[in-house]
């Protein structure tokens, strides 16, 4: 079952009953605009605060992404849950309405790789029938919290991304559904947290590139799995910038990703919606998996996909004390088989 | 091994290879100053800022617990980690320095118990052979980011309790240590989460206590155990007037708490030391733990102990948004055998 430090391969294999993703305007107007399960038509949701419609987003997507996985109990048994503000009010707060055990979690936006690893095992080691993971984020509550008031109209560096305004959930369980293809987490890497010494928070690609290396690099070696094995290979939100300095890092590894490699953030907005370096935020890589990747595994247009999201470590004050932004990202892997 | 809707007993119990814990002085000071492994002589230990002093306290203590396991390869498999600063980063950044998987959560704290309950599943579903589960607060970081700047003085209210400066580690394994008594988690019970609808964030006692209530009420049916059942019942840090509202809550459920009663916040510090209620935070239960109760558990002076660390599920921001403070406790009971 475990292969190597890091790697582990599940001899149960938890299923993905069900994904839910709700995004906001900017977000149903970029590239993934068609997929997602909902788009909102502002950024308030009828909430007086972006933080109470967080909340809402977060705990809607969850109730969501439950329903449509129709476990026999309407229920999960737990739900897994992380966001980026403070003291993860948003998933918290949502469980508040979700009857069920709540984890909460925090790996910064590779939350949601955390949430589906630990989730999986929790199920494949025979504890939970089932198990929400869902992670959000909200441009305007992280751009309050993490930079300056929207108000200043501060102007961006060439390395900085957008936080997306989304929310995705899956929903595992021990069984398959009892429909369509089955789709399986066959094997995860849970990551370690690795610090370059980058310190500018403007440029969280440089900061997660190294810490996206060391897992992939993990994954590839212990689970003996070739980039190539896979049909798409999705990192989370590194940027176009970030993209290209895992290429960079992992050539020194002798590991070569090819076209089946993409960046959740950097394919988050077109062009034209200016994201600088990308999409970016807890709530990216989730709500991309949770629609435009799980769609095209139930359809089998893609079968073998590796997802691994990232995370950089820190809080607004953090580098203001002069620390560095360490980096922790998570990868698991996804079979879509008939 | 599943009982009811929330608990569990471990068919394959990890076992605890080692705790330790690091204190600030006025906590050496404290009820359980003679069973801390480390009292610090100032509360910013060679660091330039409190939350500086928090990362080394976090990262010393994990590392002091890791030594002491003498696990085969003097490393762990993976670090389960939680605190209560912004985006976990003692945590976090402790976890840079330590070459192991990190996994990051957050349950205020209740984080200790959560650690505790998910390091004790992943090691009984086979995933680990080993693991550390870690927490800490520092008064000051806490005051200064929750509170108010310490130079203003502010006075307390009747109900307020005071965070605790504090660290503790355990590290738990799938076999025994070579020597000693077997002290093994023989259950758990991860919890919901609760809002009576308070919000007064002066009063963590009241806004935890039905958490509290909730989780040992599931846990005394679904295991079908008394309170008697157990030599000693600990919860985190509800305080004195929190213990009295966990008492009054659980009557309802017809389950009288005896005099095996206690919880490590009300009983962290001397009356003299002024700390109101009593101690507070992620690292009054941890810290509590893995000195005076599993030395204890260790001599076989106690032998079956039930732990239910308590969280208020609140940011700075969030009571200013007219939010409530909804709580969450994760109760594990532990055996020591000859």
């Amino acid at each position: 079952m475990r292969k190597g430090r890091q790697s582990f391969e599940f001899e149960n294999p938890p299923f993905i009953l069900s994904g839910y993703s709700i995004v906001g305007p900017k977000e149903g107007l970029g590239r993934f605009g068609k997929s997602f399960d909902r788009v909102l038509e502002d950024d308030l949701w009828g909430e007086k605060t972006f933080e109470k419609c967080e909340v809402k987003l977060h705990r809607e997507t969850v109730r969501a992404a439950i329903a449509r996985a129709r476990t026999e109990s309407g229920l999960v048994d737990a739900m897994l849950s992380a966001d980026l503000l403070n003291q993860i009010v948003a998933a918290s707060f949502a469980a508040k309405d979700i009857d069920t055990v709540f984890l909460g979690l925090y790996g910064a936006c590779s939350s949601f790789g955390e949430a589906m690893i630990i989730g999986s095992m929790l199920i494949s080691g025979g504890f939970f029938d089932n198990v929400s993971c869902s992670t959000s984020s909200h441009f305007a509550s992280a751009e309050r919290q993490y930079r300056f008031p929207l108000e200043l109209g501060n102007q961006r560096t060439p390395t900085a991304q957008w936080t997306v305004t989304a929310a995705g959930c899956t929903v595992i369980g021990k069984c398959p559904p009892a429909e369509g293809r089955r789709i399986c987490i066959d094997s995860c890497t849970p990551g370690k947290v690795v610090d370059y010494g980058i310190d500018d928070e403007s440029n969280m690609g440089a900061c997660m590139a190294p810490a996206a290396a060391a897992t992939l690099a993990a994954h590839f070696k212990e689970m003996e799995r070739a980039p190539s094995y896979y049909d798409e290979i999705w990192t989370g939100d590194l940027g176009k910038y970030g993209m290209d300095l895992l290429r960079y890092l992992l050539v020194s590894e002798d590991i070569v990703l090819g076209n089946n490699y993409h960046d959740a953030g950097a394919e988050f907005y077109t062009t034209e919606q200016h994201p600088v370096q990308g999409g970016s935020g807890a709530g990216c890589s989730s709500s991309v998996f949770n629609s435009y990747i799980l769609n095209r595994l139930k359809s089998g247009e893609v079968k073998r996909v590796l997802i691994c999201p990232t995370g950089a470590l820190l809080s607004k004050d953090s580098p203001l004390q002069g620390s560095t932004i360490p980096a922790v990202a998570h990868a698991f892997s996804v079979l879509s088989e008939e």
